[in-house]
């Protein structure tokens, strides 16, 4: 499938879903557009990644895409006006949308109209599918291997850690599948159901239900966690994903020299051994899961820095511990699988 | 107003709404529908609440009702098939319909048809707010002093704690509200939000939308806690409760003898210790509440036995504890105010 990926104004730092597809998706990513650094190249800001070029909208490209996604997901997820001309664009064409916003494109009078008159479709991947139920308790039924990423705030990495874990375990031999949660993942994988937006009495039974789906076709799930268990505003769904999928192991993420919830600044960090503690004993009524690995995202430091920091993660997990990003994740798949 | 109560087969045990509604509520009720103990009294089976007779079903009543209120709510929350009779004949004779369950009444053509007909309103008491959204992480900064109820499961007396505290406080001269957060305190309040029914990011917000519009107007609110931190399948809402409404103090909620999570046979609950340990633990980053008293549920123990119960609790959590029904609060009270 051929894509565009639209990213106005935020690409690369703050477009975590563009990055999320150029890393992981299997998409032929014909362009990334951003007006403000169109001109260059994905590589240029991001070297690890397909490469693409920046372009300004989708004017600038040939007719031969399949699909235009928002790669960008603003504060209070609302679409903005300026991006209304280049999904426009894409309708026209017959392309497929695909987005995670709040605002659904389906309620759109407009796309809905340019989508039925063009034969494209409009995939919001946030609307949670009509029949989901509350949890029956039966995820620790299955066969798989669970391990879910749990973090000690939002953003930390738990949505890459996954892709890697489950990459890397794929190209060890395993056979490792990934239960997305998040936008993202669901736009990478191509399917999953959007835990932070179903009703709040199905949030373990949405989870659940994608265990059930799964767990007897693999032989491990990475289920891709989402927020933190102290999280002031988010936490509900982090619980929801602890009890709903009945994880075997966790993987605590973390971004190193965090110190206080993002967005939520007057709310200190507890220690790691805190977050440990918490997950575990939070876990252990309903499936026995202990934290057995950390990924730290040390983006920013220098590598001898960076190599310290993990170190004593590392120590404080008295587990191993990697950048998935930056390092390999051998140690931290050996005691997970 | 005038109400009638639907609960078949299920008064009075598993009819919790209806009990609650009996016990609380401002309605002069009619009747209770159930047609496996039709013949009886209310008072029969529960004698400290209003008395009713209890019917078969709505062709048993006389055209003097203002509302039938769906009094029972299954795990799903859907609509029985053999309740629709009753709500039709509700409906043709004008009357309100008031539920707290998922499937939306306004959404069953049948019954939108039929109120529309005849003048009755359809009241989803469970469909939240449009305006819902994330938390802000202030409810910590409200004056009143705001305290939680939490269980060791659902159906093991929160609303009744919450009702019963928060009468007794006004009783003993303070000024308390109470924070409605499911379908019969919010029936019983007559406001509040269906927080097991938002969006699962807004679980938290939803709760402290509600603090911040009542806290700065009364000494103390009495927050209605949901599920138990440990459910396999509702502990999203009590964790976004727990941090949403960022209590100052905890009322644990326990049912004497119960071993087991109930619908979820196969997982035992921990130990009372485990509580507390786990609920402190978990508020204590956003908001530190110490477990400070016990509400045991010793319904179908004899006076001996209760008395005993309720004083092994009290030592299990080392704090003042009592049965809401059956004692005084005064000891648990001291311990809050």
């Amino acid at each position: 499938m051929r894509v565009a990926i639209l990213a106005h104004e935020q690409f690369p730092d703050r477009a975590k879903t563009a990055l999320g597809i150029l890393r992981y998706a299997d998409y032929d990513v014909a362009a990334v557009l951003d007006r403000e650094t169109a001109g260059g190249q994905v590589n240029d800001y991001v070297p690890d990644v397909q490469d693409a070029p920046i372009v300004a909208g989708m004017d600038a490209l040939a007719d031969d895409l399949d699909a235009l996604i928002i790669g960008i997901a603003p504060i209070g997820g609302g679409l903005e006006d300026s991006w209304r001309e280049d999904i426009r664009v894409a309708l026209e064409r017959g392309c497929d949308v695909i987005s995670g916003l709040h605002h659904f494109l389906e309620d759109d009078d407009e796309f809905s109209r340019l989508a039925a008159e063009h034969g494209g479709e409009l995939r919001d991947v946030r609307k949670p599918p009509e029949d989901l139920t509350v949890s029956e308790g039966l995820a620790g039924e299955v066969d798989a291997e669970v391990i879910l990423t749990v973090g000690t705030d939002c953003s930390v990495g738990k949505m890459t850690t996954t892709m890697e874990l489950a990459r890397d375990a794929r190209a060890a031999g395993h056979d490792a599948a990934v239960i997305p949660t998040g936008q993202t993942g669901i736009m990478i994988e191509g399917w999953g159901n959007p835990i932070d937006r179903v009703v709040s009495d199905f949030t373990a039974g949405a989870v659940e239900e994608m265990i059930r789906e799964k767990g007897d076709e693999h032989d491990y799930l990475f289920v891709e966690g989402q927020g933190s268990i102290v999280h002031p505003a988010y936490s509900a769904v982090t619980c929801g994903i602890l009890h709903g999928s009945m994880p075997d192991e966790l993987v605590l993420c973390h971004t190193a020299g965090k110190e206080v919830i993002h967005g939520y600044e007057s709310f200190s960090l507890p220690s790691i051994q805190t977050y440990v503690d918490l997950y575990e004993s939070l876990a252990a009524p309903v499936s026995d899961a202990d934290v057995v690995a950390g990924a730290l995202n040390t983006a920013g430091l220098e590598d001898d820095a960076a190599a310290q920091a993990i170190d004593e993660f590392a120590t404080e997990l008295g587990a191993p511990a990697t950048d998935v990003i930056r390092e390999d994740t051998d140690d931290v798949l050996e005691s997970l699988l």
